[in-house]
């Protein structure tokens, strides 16, 4: 099966700023692949006679055609409790709200939440996303069946490591032939592992040969409690741990000190800025500007709708913007395909990726957007990029291919019915809330 | 010429927090105004039967029924601008990008790029919008054709002066039978208005019996100069000379000392707060939730698009919430139904026309939105006002009446040839860039 897509104009965000970002061409896309990305006539019409039994062709007239976007850090299923509280102060959300609830859930209730935020991020043009949550084998389950990337990070979280081990390797064996699916160590946070499983992990880690999923600096409690009990910060006593030595995606980063952003870029940790997530727990602000000027790798996430309470990575990026523009005072801090590059190219590096994921390259696979730009809050057009970060929405986005499939065309998810997912999730909440 | 919306999910916003915010209801509409607003079939059936020649049924099954948003502050004209420069210190954005092109903007360029920015304005709910800009007649005319709502507020600049007040005359008589225009004074900010045209300002406010609409304490810069020039703050300054003796609407009000704040308290000034604007050029963080305790009315503004770089009054509202909530690192700050109080009831407060705009109550002008909740970003459905504060897009937005006449119905534009308005506003920026 071979995709054209033709006329529009690309934007491969394999550019550095200051080069052109993009230019008026077409995409050959074979099985899981793009194999050309290019402005030449010539090459496609060789393209479209050497596949023409087999070949959808998308005209893209006047659209931006571009990677998918990467959601580097999120808990899919807890879609499933979007607006069950808020406005509230945070442990009393936790212990109140969200946490007898996730009590009650299991395989089929992350399942049905999962399939609901997998509907919604393809929708808006996410196509690979980074997970934890217990019943991460649903989540993987939700992921390929409706077609999108995922990489799952089962958590070792105290309670239940005796089982971890086995259970991680099954679900690993179940997917080892899933292009889709890929797992990593999800050790939780600071607050949630004893040394000892977090011991346990790392070796686990580095015995599988994947990577690490973890909370880090997330508040000032984080941060105080960590002080108390080890006398280091949170990120101080991870690399102490040995933790950095596997590859490491750290979600949040809020409270950090200059000495943590240097222990971050010197063992080339990513880092999953969420900043909605951040704003509306009120955990503070990450250092973002700072953390890339030190050369950490900043990429983007949702964090789980619960506290978002969407996860729509196009308000993301703005917010990751403007967020950093008015906490440095500096209207420079952050521009716009900063914020493309966090949300594509970062994010891909981050789960170790590069150049597969992220950008439109000849080799890289065949994960992209059409943008529709005939919408009255992108008018006038005179800067595509400053359009796409300050002005587009997630329901701009009309056409999404993951791993070579058409999965979203004309804003109809084709890999799932979408009134179907909605009903059942809405029936698993109600039965959820009246137990 | 009637209209009864049936079956919605009603959210009046005349209610407190803490009563039952919505129900299942419906509204008749005769001619221009909301006249009932029940939950009863009988009264349902006897407004059919009074209205069965003329009566447009809509059925909002399952849908939001709400008051039209409204945008406190915007140049709405400045969607032609949008996104022509982003991401560049401020005195650079103005004097090298912004200034250039203003100033070979007339009638025609104003009328043009205010028909984009009302067409978006319509498309995301927003019913009511005040304005500032040069050639605010054509504001006026592109409102009143379009069929939104304006109070525009010409600027008394120190250079036009002596043109404004009978401009200003012609331009009120000329929509004095006009339903939806109203006008005020627009004294632009301490910073561009002398002491005596600040005055001539006050005078005519008083004598035509309208309200202010000011730019204040946007940045730290105006404070500064504000206190090298006058020894007080900008707010000061204007209770000094008087201005607080008019109906005012302040825009901005970011760096606001405790003083400051009791003033606009004590006199019953609004704020248009614009939070998104504020960070994008990175002017600070107005103390919102300081305000709002002390008793000031806060409404919300989008500010102009080039500096948003949209029109989108939801994006506002969830940003207005999120801001205050890291902001005071409080995460109860600004709940939900706070700030949609503050993009409604707020914002009809604040210009004056409290109880006829901004709510869905019998003998209110009818400015009404239908919002459909079918969608994955919204699902499952446990807490509606979460739902539409965190949550809801403009695209969301289905249904727009006002002032009783449907002008967006399922997600179309019926008083604009959309295509058309983004075809003519491309048409003239490119013009603006190539001269």
């Amino acid at each position: 099966m071979s995709i054209l897509i033709e006329n529009g104009i690309i934007l491969p965000m394999d550019r550095k700023d200051g080069d052109q970002l993009f230019f008026q061409g077409w995409i050959g896309i074979e099985n899981d692949k793009i194999t050309i990305v290019s402005s030449s006539n010539e090459l496609k019409d060789k393209f479209i006679e050497s596949h023409k039994t087999d070949c959808k062709v998308i005209n893209a007239a006047g659209k931006i055609v571009m990677p998918g976007l990467i959601n580097t850090h999120t808990h899919v299923a807890m879609a499933l409790l979007r607006c069950i509280s808020d406005d509230v102060p945070l442990m009393e959300w936790l212990q109140e709200h969200i946490w007898p609830i996730e009590g009650k859930m299991a395989y089929q209730e992350v399942y049905d939440g999962a399939r609901l935020g997998i509907l919604e991020m393809l929708m808006g043009g996410t196509t690979t996303f980074v997970d934890m949550y217990p019943y991460e084998e649903a989540v993987a389950d939700a992921a390929e069946s409706a077609g999108i990337r995922a990489l799952v990070s089962p958590c070792p979280m105290d309670f239940r490591m005796e089982h971890f081990e086995n259970d991680w390797r099954q679900v690993q064996k179940r997917f080892s032939d899933s292009p889709l699916i890929t797992m990593w160590m999800g050790p939780h946070a600071i607050y949630t592992l004893s040394g000892e499983h977090l011991q346990r992990s790392i070796s686990l880690s580095k015995e599988l040969g994947v990577g690490s999923h973890v909370h880090l600096a997330e508040t000032q409690t984080e941060q105080d409690n960590s002080m108390a009990q080890y006398g280091m910060s949170p990120t101080e006593y991870f690399e102490k741990e040995g933790l950095f030595s596997t590859k490491t995606l750290a979600a949040h980063c809020v409270v950090m000190s200059d000495h943590d952003i240097e222990i971050l870029a010197r063992n080339g940790v990513s880092v999953a800025h969420n900043p909605q997530s951040n704003m509306k727990l009120a955990s503070g602000i990450a250092p973002v500007k700072k953390m890339i000027d030190a050369g950490v790798n900043v990429a983007i996430g949702t964090d789980g709708a619960s506290s978002n309470n969407d996860l729509d990575m196009w308000e993301e990026m703005r917010t990751a913007s403007l967020l950093q523009k008015v906490s440095t005072l500096d209207p420079c801090a952050i521009p716009a395909y900063t914020a493309l590059q966090m949300a594509t190219v970062n994010g891909a590096k981050a789960i170790g990726r590069e150049g597969e994921l992220g950008v439109l390259a000849a080799g890289a696979l065949a994960d992209i957007l059409i943008v529709n730009m005939e919408q009255p809050h992108l008018y006038p057009h005179t800067n595509l990029i400053s359009e796409l970060v300050y002005s587009a929405h997630a329901s701009d986005v009309e056409t999404v291919i993951v791993n070579g499939k058409i999965v979203v065309q004309e804003r109809k998810c084709l890999s799932m019915n979408a009134a179907e997912v909605c009903a059942t999730a809405q029936k698993q909440i109600d039965t959820l809330l009246s137990k």
